[in-house]
């Protein structure tokens, strides 16, 4: 380890939340990390530190112009009780693309190597073991600069925070009704879509609202271009299983390079399915569809892992898929990802890196 | 005046900044207003007090997914010594047009107003009467609930922060040298690129820094869907003068609704000119420039106010508008609302509206 970086221990820790209750993303756990920039010195001062406040002038550039970066990973409790975290390598790779899309310096990655496995260690007590939780790691970098005027700030925070989490959704893996989006759309290409980043989730609101007061429970998002091709469900990437094959759309500057969507592609094609990264019409589906030809829907995340579609509605017109069942091939990937997470099948890509 | 907010007064007021130095955005005045939401009692707690640190858990909802959204108006000092506000009721109007798209509780018009009326009020001492100065008021709001489900926050801060400002580019109102985008996008139809919010500036950051470092000072940003049409120019509304004519790109919920480009709007027409609020190809531009068509060109806004462009860049073919020079109409219009704004020119159509 090229880091170490100092702890100041809390003198208070919480209550530890009720694992059957987690939700997502609701429960922080003790401490943070915290590194700090600015243009004299760089990032500097790495810390770990009491889970707390973070102190900010009103006119800090976050506030008003959204320079900010995330990422998300998990690590899970294994027998042996050594914590691993899933495929944090390509998670960290991910976030320096963000960095350079939104002007923020780029950070060494063995500094946020060293930063997530010092952190997670340091409260690793906090890591759930029920089934289907884990320790959702929340690395991001937040433009600090009291200035006005449109541009990059020449101060930032990066932090790390922490959170038990259990199903991403309230509903758990049932399978979800999806509103196909015809109005807003969530991306497009020339602008962030392919990093993680606040500018493409707010207004990704408004639409999500509206869906959910009609009733469902995501949004199905087409090309900002066409309005014809599937780019994702919810917040995670599609998968469609279509006479026996799987499509997915292609990474070609709007969709997120969901590092569950590649761990996806990969044991699909373990499995034996022929992968076919593709522009998908919805006019297909819904024409492919009324064929009996498509079998299985299903998105897939960090958050998520795998999360079954039972109906999509696109322009009034509802279709059910599998019965509105999750499939077999969403419930074997399912299986596989959540027994790599926890060591209950071999892990043979190389994917879980335990906590140094 | 229907609210009346407590105020907490400075014990250690600030030394002003030299007026001739302001910059934009760069000094703060002594107080801020700051009001509250929370779903049991809805906005609340407003008050004045010392312009200070927000204080916020690391996982607010604004540091990560970017809900939020700002104004920006500006107070100007008059030979009376009544200080006044541009249009305040329009950028008031247009705050709550943001707070729908980012899902953000509505805020009743009059406690806004009367905020600011009272906020300038305290800080009037801060307007700067210098030529080319004047109080720039930023009201925004930020997502402070601390959940990492991307969703809407269920608690909020709004705030508004004043800064006395000069000129917003660092060479005042030289004409620019523009560099066409024709990678990168602002804004998409189904994006919320007609509201002022953070997602529709952090994803401006890294084309604006490459034009820059290339020499330009701004960027001309192309539709996203066809990269063919001409948007909006840096921060601004795009204003052309071809054949005697003045066009501007129409809202068609791409292009910000700016303050400034109704009053120019208005002010033209005025003048006399006609007024074409059309889609305008930038291959078009280049045409009727090669047949000496183009007179002018230049952007408005509440930072800039009339900004000439006096060089476009376009696929590495740059041409000249009216000689690099700042032309007759911008000038005149320039002048014109300045006039407006400092009292030499009387105000004819309401727009300005003294602090209460």
């Amino acid at each position: 380890m090229k880091y170490q970086f100092p702890v100041i221990r809390t003198m208070n820790p919480k209550v530890k939340p009720d694992e059957s209750k987690l939700g997502f993303g609701n429960y922080f756990t003790d401490h943070m990390f915290v590194l700090d920039y600015n243009a004299e010195q760089g990032w500097h001062g790495g810390r770990i530190v009491p889970y707390g406040k973070l102190v900010l002038p009103p006119a800090a550039r976050v506030f008003h112009y959204g320079q900010e970066m995330f990422e998300g990973m998990k690590a899970y409790r294994r027998e042996n009780d050594i914590p691993v975290i899933f495929r944090a390598d390509k998670h960290i790779e991910r976030a320096q693309d963000a960095n350079v899309r939104m002007c923020i310096p780029d950070i060494e990655t063995e500094l946020i190597v060293d930063a997530v496995n010092q952190l997670v260690d340091v409260d690793k007590d906090w890591i759930p073991s029920a089934e289907g939780t884990a320790l959702y790691i929340r690395p991001f970098i937040i433009a600090t600069e009291p200035k006005l005027s449109v541009g990059p700030s020449v101060s930032y925070i990066f932090a790390i925070i922490l959170s038990p989490v259990g199903s991403y959704y309230d509903e758990g893996i049932a399978p979800a009704s999806v509103y196909v989006e015809t109005e807003y759309i969530r991306s497009v290409l020339g602008g962030p879509g392919y990093v993680k980043v606040g500018a493409n989730c707010a207004n990704t609101f408004l639409p999500v609202k509206n869906a959910t007061s009609m009733g469902y429970n995501q949004v199905l998002w087409l090309d900002a271009k066409s309005r014809k091709y599937v780019e994702e469900i919810g917040n995670a990437n599609a998968f469609f299983v279509i006479d026996g094959e799987v499509f997915t759309p292609p990474l070609a500057g709007t969709v997120l390079p969901g590092i569950t969507r590649d761990s996806a592609i990969t044991l699909l094609r373990d499995f034996g399915y022929y992968i076919r990264e593709e522009q998908i019409a919805i006019e297909d589906i819904y024409r492919l569809h009324a064929e009996g030809r498509v079998q299985e829907v299903f998105s897939t995340g960090t958050s998520v892992t795998v999360s079954p579609v039972g109906k999509i509605t696109w322009k009034d017109k509802e279709i059910v898929i599998n019965n509105g069942e999750m499939g077999p091939v969403a419930k074997r990937l399912y299986n596989e990802l959540s027994g790599i997470h926890t060591g209950k099948i071999e892990d043979t890509h190389g994917w879980i890196q335990p906590i140094k």
